[in-house]
């Protein structure tokens, strides 16, 4: 069965971390990734954690490619309690410059510091960081019945 | 830093669940699986957990490009301890007729049902399923540091 869209949009907003798929040369790419929702787009920063030269391979691809996948997921040991979203969308690099005048990348960055307190004390997110901007095309959701909408709800309470 | 391989292959006997993604016309599809590994080769059922139609998804993209990617990961707030395991491989969808004949197959069956207690009460692993067979080209993997290889084995020992 699918989530109701109002579960969907609080996954979307409180879930801390998705996986990216992005295409390259050789076949689709994945990378966990935190993630913010401003409205109708999701964000993820470039900049996000403490990584190694992957960044440079999603920010190649999707130049060359902006078709990418989010996926959203929770798995446990009670199958009943399995559920995904799936984001097919078009995604853009920003990178603002000097004080994020773009307003749209700066509240997108204002969201990612709302929902990560990481931030307060990891120097990750660069000023002004270098931002994956999705808009979303198709959103697709399946969970393995009650228990998982109940499991999933339970799971947000959980998150600041 | 990278997990010695070791720890790579620890994490691929054991580790619940991957994220697959394969390409269909429209970019990279995403989806949460269950796997198993044999020898070189991983093995994810078709028919492994209860789900809609997502499975035609995967198979049609596989039978069209056999280029996959699985990744697999740990997310938590303290991000010292993140951590994952990409994994660019081919694959290709097998249907083992009759009783299991083709011994690879009937190994990698063998291997889920050890791995998934879930299988023993639950009737989603068809006989004989069909299985998605991997065939691993790259295996990258990601640590934040000392911390996250730690958490890995931690992780690990909570596993049966």
């Amino acid at each position: 069965m699918e989530f109701s869209p109002a579960i969907v949009e609080r996954l979307l907003d409180r879930w801390p971390v998705a996986r990216l798929a992005t295409l390259g040369p050789a076949g689709p790419h994945q990378v966990p990734v935190v993630f913010a929702r401003t409205g109708a787009l999701l964000w993820s920063p470039i900049d996000g954690k403490p990584k190694g030269t992957t960044e440079l391979v999603r920010v190649r691809h999707v130049r060359a490619n902006p078709r990418v996948s989010l996926l959203l997921d929770h798995y446990e040991e009670d199958w009943r309690c399995l559920w995904w979203i799936g984001i097919a969308g078009d995604a853009r690099v920003v990178q603002p410059v000097g004080a994020l005048a773009d307003a749209e990348a700066a509240a997108a960055v204002a969201a990612l510091r709302a929902k990560y307190p990481q931030y307060v004390s990891l120097p990750v997110l660069r000023e002004p960081p270098t931002l994956l901007r999705v808009e979303p095309i198709r959103v697709r959701s399946w969970c393995a019945g009650g228990e998982a909408v109940a499991r999933a709800s339970e799971l947000l309470e959980d998150r600041p």
